[in-house]
């Protein structure tokens, strides 16, 4: 990723994989959502909050180019691909302590209220979301 | 277990299991929280509801005895050790497929309310969970 | 989907479902990797060992409808999109209990033996992974 | 716990909760089980390797004593209570960001080899663990 918006740096835990010794797919997605409320606390926005809402995925791509194992040290990079009204679609690399891409994607989420209905983003979440990397 | 209250069959995943090779020891308890709920829906009593409240657990403990591996059938168990005011002591016991004790414990759950405060069982919760069968 | 090659009942547990109250979005994979190796075993084909390899991804996509709540009965359908020398492309969809599409997606695997190194697909995978539905 | 003997840095997942909001009780020995590796791999001790062995868990033990939610910073202090032939007593307590006891517990672990076997806890391993904060 040329200039990512964010990155976020994690580990794989013996939790994250499964019996063929590397991490389950399924993690990659954690170890994104993880970077993902990382950056958006690093500005101040909404994560989630029953009384306010939050950002359930409608789609979801991922691509793994290398198994991961227990304890690899990986760092997670996301940029802005694309907004939308009340929606926001991020990429993700995963890139492994050799500098390789180990897996990257794109993961389309959408801005809900308590009620779970997409909400525009307002002012402030446009502001921070558009400081995009691409 | 003599006389269990519930029996639920179930099968390891290969998302239960990680890098060993065997059954992650966390999941043992997520199957037998599957049976908890299989019972209580048997008998027509909540399991969770936002609106209502639910079960949240104060104290577990499990031994392990034998390791699972994906894909093995296993038996889960259960009896009600001790009923309290607003709470369940389960025992439980997971049985694998040769029919040998995988692993045991307990499980104390509490009834809360939609504002996760102890609720204390109410007549039908009590019937239906002093059917025990110890 | 018109005609699956396989379908697989499944239900929604409190354990898949995160603090917004629904499913959390790396599940519908989990129930999706399941009903696979249901398949699989139903055709006596390999899931996963050890010694023997399995079916790691390589990729996979996924867009999400309506959210599931625990204790929702769910079905998965699957089909095959294609197969390659050594990998297969599912196609899925995830069956509300109001007959809804919740999910749809799909998921490319890769036949791999013991070293986790690509392993064309043999005459039997072959024969019932050809089988297809659509 | 007045001595612990490791303490380690963590902060609540969105996948680590569950419907009712809080932190899904299975997570808390994932959180502790990724403070003892952090520990083993300060000193330099194994994790887990397939050719080597690892640490299973044979009894496991937790009190909940407060809620935890999403985004929570949360602090697992580890202190060893006893050591065997093959195997480790640990203690543990999950402190919330307000200083109190969110959960405590203990874990027994056993050495075992690359075949599943207890395998007596080495020189090198003795020295490590025996250098308690109790």
């Amino acid at each position: 990723m040329d200039k990512p918006l964010y990155r976020h740096a994690s580990e794989v835990s013996f939790r994250d994989t499964d019996a063929s010794g590397w991490l389950h797919f399924t993690n990659i997605f954690t170890h994104v959502e993880i970077a993902e409320h990382a950056f958006l606390r690093s500005r101040g926005l909404l994560v989630f909050d029953r009384s306010q809402g939050g950002w359930p995925r409608v789609k979801v791509a991922c691509e793994y180019q290398h198994p991961l194992l227990c304890g690899d040290k990986i760092e997670v990079q996301l940029a802005i691909a694309a907004l939308g009204t009340a929606s926001v679609t991020w990429n993700f690399e995963v890139i492994n302590a050799a500098g390789e891409l180990a897996a990257h994607g794109s993961i389309t989420t959408v801005r809900v209220n308590h009620l779970g209905r997409p909400q525009p983003l307002d002012a402030t979440e446009r502001t921070h979301l558009k400081e995009r990397g691409l």
